[in-house]
């Protein structure tokens, strides 16, 4: 039995000179992951608490060029991002339909201290998941911020 | 001008003896952890590459007792999952409705080599997010495992 090709409409896109990595992910361009981050609410941080690597969920917002969360006196993520290098994770993976982004942001977690600069910070009116109140304002820079996405027709496996 | 103390209906929730930690968040016991883990395909790990932090998203299978993954041969992940110790994060988060819980495992990340423990991994038919082939499969113990939980009607700030 022969078959005939068919035409298959939803792969027939058009393809643009996209970077892929070794794991036939679409590097992301800066430009798109800074959008991208801007997109969502919700992120994951990477902190070691006493030697040992962790993750701990934050409601962040962008504040000009640095992700900006907060952390109450007393707890882990304050202590272990006081200036201490983290990576910060924000995705939008739906496993499902095996569509998605995730962007990283890796750098120095600095305190912000300075009343104007607080100002400026807590007008951007970041929430928190956790119910007890957080005074202290985390940035971090988004100089080094890297991203992938899942190609389009990308087939699971 | 005095107020009189109105009855909140929604925060008449009965109190059980659960334990609450700084941040206000519910402790989750051991077997709520693993059953939250079993409900969730997605997850994230943390990894040092190049001394640097990290995090990428994984989809994962509880196999036994352990949280298992694939990845590919000369990748980040694959490297720097290695007899590594790691953290694996799982969450299911609203922060329109401010629900949800936290599941963090850290353990030595090991890769599963023998043939037969291979077979029983395979069985638990782990997808993947990216689009090429991953034959490595990784097994991270839930011997250290701990989990939060927004406790219900707790007030967003």
């Amino acid at each position: 039995m022969t078959e005939r090709a068919t035409p298959v409409a939803s792969r027939a896109v058009s393809r643009d000179p996209t970077e892929v990595d070794r794991n036939g992910l679409e590097i992301l361009c800066r430009e798109e992951c800074l959008r991208l981050l801007g997109t969502a609410t919700l992120g994951r941080v990477a902190i070691s608490v006493g030697a040992l690597p962790n993750i701990l969920p934050v409601n962040f917002r962008i504040v000009g060029d640095e992700v900006a969360f907060r952390t109450t006196v007393g707890t882990k993520l304050e202590a272990a991002t006081r200036n201490a290098v983290v990576a910060f994770e924000v995705d939008d993976l739906d496993p499902m339909y095996h569509t998605g982004w995730s962007v990283v942001v890796v750098g120095v977690a600095r305190e912000v201290t300075d009343a104007a600069e607080r100002g400026r910070f807590e007008a951007a009116n970041m929430p928190r998941w956790a119910p007890i109140d957080a005074h202290r304002i985390v940035a971090i820079s988004t100089q080094m911020v890297s991203g992938r996405r899942i190609p389009p027709g990308a087939r699971r496996r």
